[in-house]
């Protein structure tokens, strides 16, 4: 493609309202422009990686057995009555009505609408498993748009679901699909982790987030430093073994301890380590209080205490409710002494402290010489805190280590979610009407495009891996006046498309200084320099990435590109 | 793909609902389903020829010189406001509010998000021309939506749009696209025509249809059975000359007729030809009432007295209007002794009529003997019929035809109806600033997908041209159960696969005439058969398109197959 034809309005400045790197470049380099908060139009540049992107979606999920189709946008309000997440969505799903006054939601995903369309089509186990995917633009008025196309009100997603009748049949699909997300993500040139994900309110059992790995993103990813295991933090199961020490017992002793509310002044006003301290909080677990221990220099993790209690709401205990249940305000609330009614459930760490401190439940005091098992009544010990930074991974290989990621794909077991409350049943081999069993597995391609943005930059601009570039080679002629470097530049454009490589050729009439910057900005991995050496048939090489640069003769340059960038 | 991984549901039976042949053959060949009204799941057969289609309009586009970009379906009201058409799209323009309570709009075009856009980016004459194009989901919310997805309320369509410094520039992309259209049509099998189009209200100039010919169709084209000239009914012009012949005149007699009203009446009360009746029809031309007279034969069209006026609006005079204007009933009226302030105009063959009948302005009567040179006064003769079957063709090449057509594009030469009303501004040379000319080029791309099927079916389903089927080949083991037909089957469809043909297997277990029926519907332009003779090598091609089958042994497929299909 020529420059001059094609619309790459790059910018000088960084856009003020511009925060992340992805976002500031995504402008600068000509590649978004916003149309109003959250809604972006995606430029010619843009354009093209987004059909990489869904060009390497494609081959995987058709390689995963999963056939591509297209449903609508415009979703009738009955599909999300009958699932009941019209009213259970929020302000998130955007509604309209049509010229009859009928009710419709513009689709943020589309359980429904796949659910509705199998249901009414599919009958018997004979015709399952089937996978099912598209590629479309999706509507979410989120609360607060930002980053650009990262969290956006509109933006592209590839969804795909699948049925079965077995749940071992789910968890063929569910594998296939999990591997064609990493293949999507690595071919996409990402540094990512498959973390497991916490499956929440929607009642599935196994899921999966795929994070690119980035300092701007939302989530902590909880990974071992010498092997594949990542969990979203929130979920990573703690394995660490304690054991106890046999120092002796003391006698426990109340002691004064004004305004020592907090771990950190307990254990300092005693000077005793925080290891020693029994943190205690009260939880209300749906309607019943529930006193959990931890380490003092451990956090309670309250999915784990849900999990503990299969419990629907965990809440900690307001300080009126801890007035009223144990008579003390926060900070000074312990195990010993609680009425009976209160059950008492400790992270295992805690099983292990001789001699500990923990909250008098009285105002300025706590005890000492704390023994759990003589002194008090702990119910169970289980696995109730935070993983942390150090920790054993949870697969027994290697340390924890945290990082920040940016979620692009979700795969997750939805079971029969949809498929109960919506009726798609099926006959099994015994005749019986069965609830489809339902997997769904969503990429945000747009969100990729930006992710890969944020992995692959440096100061001066974008830095595309290959295989996901807009065009591989940038040709710029230094002075598109001078008849024999405009004439080689041509040549070269017209051979090397020929060739099939995907070429850019700036034929603009701009200083070469501009030329330059924008070649950065744009970053396509080569760039081919036509200057004055032009007449002996020399042209100048420079890599994008290593920056590194060499003057090649023409008549090597074939081979030269080869090496470089195959074909 | 094999077909048991595949979404397909077909159906035996003709659909109560769908009138026309492509919405039948689409339901009962599993290509669609419908959500609700006039809106569609494209399921994975129908996406398959959805993206071969894209793919033929984007390298139609892309050779034109245009870029591809998307912008987003969510459009803020202000936009629409600005070029007024928030006020005048009526309901077909869907509308919702964000969680902010702002209106927005779901495109239904774009011409509003691109002019701002190029608005804001392109400041020089030195950056234009500029065509940029989508491929995107558009909403309209159609009054009656039907005929399937030919006229949906969510539809596929690529619209482009050019913008230009003058008005050559214009005319050099207008061509451009006027011919990548016509390779687009072509490449996709379609009996097609370019019409010249009536620019209507906006504002343009040249303009033209693509019609897909199909008795379906809602538009009239009058088209030369001798060369490449067609037109909307509308726009022909007509050509035709009149030579008077040299019949002595007759004095004017008034004559009484009574309930001698139209053409047919009088001619036949008269036994006269209808070539020698006056008709007069009292029109409203914006506020001045003129008199058209037009052969009996022939009729007036409004459009051309319209633009022989250079008038806003044509209408009928009511029948109160005529009776107020000329003092007589609609039936009598005629040029003859009528107010000075009336102006007579008359199509060109009323000028050779000699001892014509007319109305007399008085019920129950008319004249005859009626020379208009002689007896009334004729302001100008000019063309202002519709043109007819058997017409001289207005490139004066063959005589006129008529035919019925569905519009699958439009090209358009907006001029500056949305770069004045949005001041999209460019500065030209002299540093002038200077409203963008532009041109729009839609496609109705779904809709193409429906006009293909429309022309290409016979009574047992779709008979797909080559290069937009879903796949080329169809392979049908007789019996899957039997294990060297299965066996055979399998092979072959790896083997041609990996030769690069697209295959669909059929591995379903199903009676061998289910298969044949769906295969049929389906309409793979090649079949091959593998039956008994699977042991001895031996299997059937069928040719979809002309029923031809043959045996052909393994050796001699592969051959075969490059003859009818090349590769």
């Amino acid at each position: 493609m020529k420059q001059s034809m094609m619309f790459i309005p790059t910018l000088r400045e960084i856009p003020a309202d511009a925060e992340v790197k992805s976002h500031q470049l995504m402008l600068r380099a000509g590649f978004i422009r916003q149309n109003t908060s959250g809604v972006y139009s995606y430029l010619p540049l843009a354009h093209k990686v987004l059909k990489k992107i869904e060009q390497i979606v494609r081959e995987e999920m058709n390689q995963a057995g999963a056939s591509e189709l297209l449903m609508p946008a415009l979703q009738q309000a009955e599909l999300w009555q009958e699932s009941g997440r019209w009213y259970s969505y929020g302000p998130e799903l955007m509604r309209l009505k049509d010229r009859h006054n009928r009710d419709f939601a513009l689709g943020a995903t589309h359980e429904e609408m796949i659910t509705s369309l199998v249901r009414d089509e599919v009958k018997s186990y004979k015709r399952l498993p089937l996978a099912l995917y598209q590629i479309q633009t999706k509507f979410r008025d989120e609360k607060r748009p930002r980053f650009g196309v990262l969290r956006g009100r509109e933006f592209i997603m590839k969804d795909a679901y699948s049925f079965h009748s077995t749940n071992e049949s789910l968890d063929e699909g569910y594998t296939k699909m999990f591997e064609a997300y990493q293949n999507v993500f690595s071919r996409c040139g990402l540094n990512f982790r498959a973390v497991i994900a916490d499956s929440g309110a929607m009642g599935g059992t196994d899921t999966h987030e795929f994070m690119v790995l980035s300092e701007i993103g939302e989530d902590t990813i909880a990974y071992s430093d010498s092997s594949q295991y990542a969990a979203n933090v929130e979920m990573a199961p703690v394995i660490a073994e304690y054991e106890k020490s046999n120092v002796a017992e003391n006698e426990l002793e109340k002691i004064v301890t004004p305004n020592q509310r907090t771990i950190e002044e307990i254990s300092s006003f005693l000077n005793v380590s925080k290891e020693t301290c029994v943190k205690s909080i009260l939880f209300k677990v749906d309607e019943k209080f529930v006193l959990v221990l931890a380490r003092g220099d451990h956090e309670i993790n309250d999915i784990k205490v849900k999990n503990l209690f299969s419990a629907s709401v965990v809440e900690l205990a307001t300080a009126d409710e801890t007035k009223e249940v144990l008579n003390c305000v926060p900070g000074y609330v312990g195990p010993i002494n609680i009425p009976n009614e209160i059950e008492v459930v400790a992270d295992q760490a805690v099983s292990v402290i001789i001699n500990g401190v923990c909250g008098a439940n009285e105002e300025n005091h706590h005890y000492k010489g704390v023994n759990l098992d003589r002194d008090a009544k702990v119910s169970q010990y289980a696995d109730l805190r935070f993983i942390q930074e150090g920790d054993v991974s949870p697969d027994g290989k290697g340390l924890i280590q945290f990082a920040k990621g940016i979620e692009v794909g979700h795969v997750f077991k939805l079971g029969t979610r949809y498929s109960e409350a919506m009726n798609a049943t099926f006959l099994d081999e015994n005749g019986r009407a069965q609830p489809m069993i339902m997997g769904c597995y969503g990429i945000g391609v747009s969100r990729t495009l930006a992710a890969i943005i944020e992995q692959h930059n440096d100061e001066n601009g974008i830095v595309w891996p290959e295989n996901i570039a807009p065009f591989t080679i940038h040709i710029i002629p230094v002075n598109v006046k001078n008849d024999s470097q405009r004439e080689l530049a041509e040549n070269l454009y017209h051979e090397l498309n020929t060739k099939g490589y995907e070429v850019l050729l700036d034929d603009r009439q701009e200083r070469v200084g501009v030329k330059f910057a924008d070649s950065d900005l744009i970053g396509l991995p080569v760039r081919i320099t036509v200057g004055k050496k032009a007449d002996e048939g020399i042209v100048e090489v420079k890599l994008r990435k290593s920056g590194e640069s060499f003057e090649v003769n023409l008549n090597d340059l074939t081979e030269k590109l080869t090496q470089i960038l195959g074909l």
